[in-house]
């Protein structure tokens, strides 16, 4: 820290994102990334926009928009688009968090919400997951706080259903529940369809995982107008182009294929049905995980050690410090292939004990 | 506004940009892009990073900052890349400015510093530049402030020497000083010389205007490796992955493209030199601008009305409403061609006063 570091931040304890290790091919299952490369349209329209990128990208992501809007079936003045959804979840803790109205989420969940949280100033609560990580909605009704849920929920991937998320949002009238869905494409419900029914309701989502466009940075907010319109007031005040020319065109293209989208998430739930199941056979214990991660443990090696071993064998998982759930490792379902190859090193190490 | 909204942010005033039409083609001379497409190695980059979007991109943008380090002799700890200036001098804000130590820059300068400073609850106070548009660096000297000044300054264009930079670094040993490059390219002299000397120096540069990538998005800071680490604090706080795979990819290209760089900066920079000459002839007064743009008002006719007048005929530029600036209108310096249908339509609606 420099003596000219403003004292506010003193405290302040930045994200800590997975691994990216650059010295060495790994078998890269540690950071919910999609095996699948991008649409050949995406692409495409990104080699395109490169071409013109002296002129300045369009501040209101436009063509994205409109064509998000289409499909949603909601007007393009419900949705924001941002430099990833961390973005989008920054600018809610900003616009919708202060002294008066804390943030409260779970004690086990996304990690940058207490990082945000500090970096907004704003007080946080968090409450506890039951004993086998689901969410105990009747903890969320008249909250007098800003909810934030991931859904399903990371790193565990339970999810609620959409009548729970309705009750938490009938159950906070008077404060925003941000919906986080980064996950939400693997077999869970999207809230996007309530938006016009609850004018407290945000919805996040993002181009990184279902999308194959985490390197793209794409994510976005859905909502009633005129929180958008909040949201809008502090990306004016921060970033007006956040989303360069680029990243829009691949976005859009990545929308206008929506076969190729649905054939990768249908391939994702299949693996993961195919991981889970291989992983329950040697005796990991797992969640009912509705994203394109497992979340796993096994009662006779300690998630760092089998974590540490698994890395030093060339395959990188994630593990976590939390005490809650440090005998877990939280697995992205790759491809076939990748899963054998985990799978394989998994029975070497555990034969081992 | 939403009643969701935090009061913290009631009397937040966004930036408003340049124009960007989407309805008609314009000569558009009002937001100092470059009139040059990207460098080629840049474009032939930032196609290959498409095709592997469904990766993170590297979190310290490796590759940018080691190129960057080799070409202005200083350490890859030196620099940070953000997504565009905008988002190094939002970092800088809020690392470097509290109640305690309040924000200082000129009246007319680059209209986001007091956006910045009111999104991130920072007192500011405004210095009148000189009646003749300079900067006078004895009201900067021993200030007890954080100190933004845009160097060259917009939009008035004029430059301070590298001497008085270091007047006001050595006046201001314990705040730190902001010196905004974005238009340095074009003619000023660089403080990035100085970062060994000044630990209170942060330079920030972008890639938007000389390496003609406005649509991609890049940006960074350079200082001693304290400060960059204190940004990087605040960056992972924020955003850890700001600057997409794409972008990375660009402007290694562009920076590996030394010779088109040099060569387009010459160019605007004669271009520059035609017309400031040609626009002084029929009676405008302009400013010695070492900028991409010129800052020009006529006697005989309103900054608003030439505004009007010349967009009327397919000609953007800009104008502010500030009063001290009203008469005048900042005009982007582009191809000689663009040129030329400016003076044009310049003389036809003088030619009716």
């Amino acid at each position: 820290m420099s003596r000219f570091f403003s004292d506010k931040f003193s405290s302040l304890t930045p994200y800590t994102p997975g691994e990216q290790p650059k010295d060495r091919r790994f078998v890269k299952l540690n950071t919910n990334e999609s095996p699948f490369a991008p649409s050949q349209k995406a692409r495409e329209y990104a080699a395109t926009a490169a071409k013109s990128l002296q002129l300045y990208c369009d501040i209101d992501c436009t063509k994205l928009c409109e064509k998000l809007a289409r499909m949603y079936g909601i007007k393009k003045e419900n949705v924001l688009f941002t430099n990833g959804s961390d973005e989008a979840l920054n600018f809610a803790f900003a616009a919708f968090c202060d002294d008066g109205c804390p943030a409260v989420f779970p004690d086990i969940t996304y990690g940058f919400y207490p990082v945000f949280a500090q970096l907004n100033h704003v007080p946080y609560e968090e409450i506890p997951l039951n004993e086998d990580f689901s969410v105990n909605v009747d903890d969320y009704i008249g909250v007098g706080k800003t909810i934030f849920i991931a859904n399903p929920n990371a790193p565990t991937g339970i999810a609620l259903s959409l009548s729970d998320i309705e009750r938490i949002l009938a159950g906070n009238p008077d404060t925003i529940v941000v919906v986080d869905e980064a996950y939400v494409d693997f077999g869970a419900e999207s809230a996007v369809g309530l938006i016009d029914r609850y004018d407290n309701l945000l919805v996040t989502q993002t181009f990184s995982k279902s999308r194959s466009l985490a390197g793209g940075r794409l994510g976005m907010a859905i909502g009633c107008a005129d929180i958008i319109r909040d949201l809008n007031t502090v990306k004016f005040s921060t970033n007006p182009y956040n989303v360069n020319s680029m990243t829009q065109a691949a976005g859009l293209g990545a929308l206008e294929d929506q076969a190729y989208f649905e054939e990768n998430c249908a391939t994702i739930m299949e693996n993961r049905a195919y991981l889970t199941r291989e992983l329950e056979k040697p005796g990991f214990v797992t969640t009912d995980s509705l994203t394109n991660f497992v979340f796993v443990k096994h009662p006779e090696i300690e998630g760092e050690k089998l974590y540490r071993e698994l890395k030093e064998r060339g395959v990188l998982i994630r593990h976590f410090t939390l005490p809650r759930i440090k005998d877990y490792n939280r697995i992205t379902v790759g491809t076939k292939e990748q899963i054998d190859v985990l799978l394989n090193n998994i029975k070497a190490i555990i034969g081992g004990y």
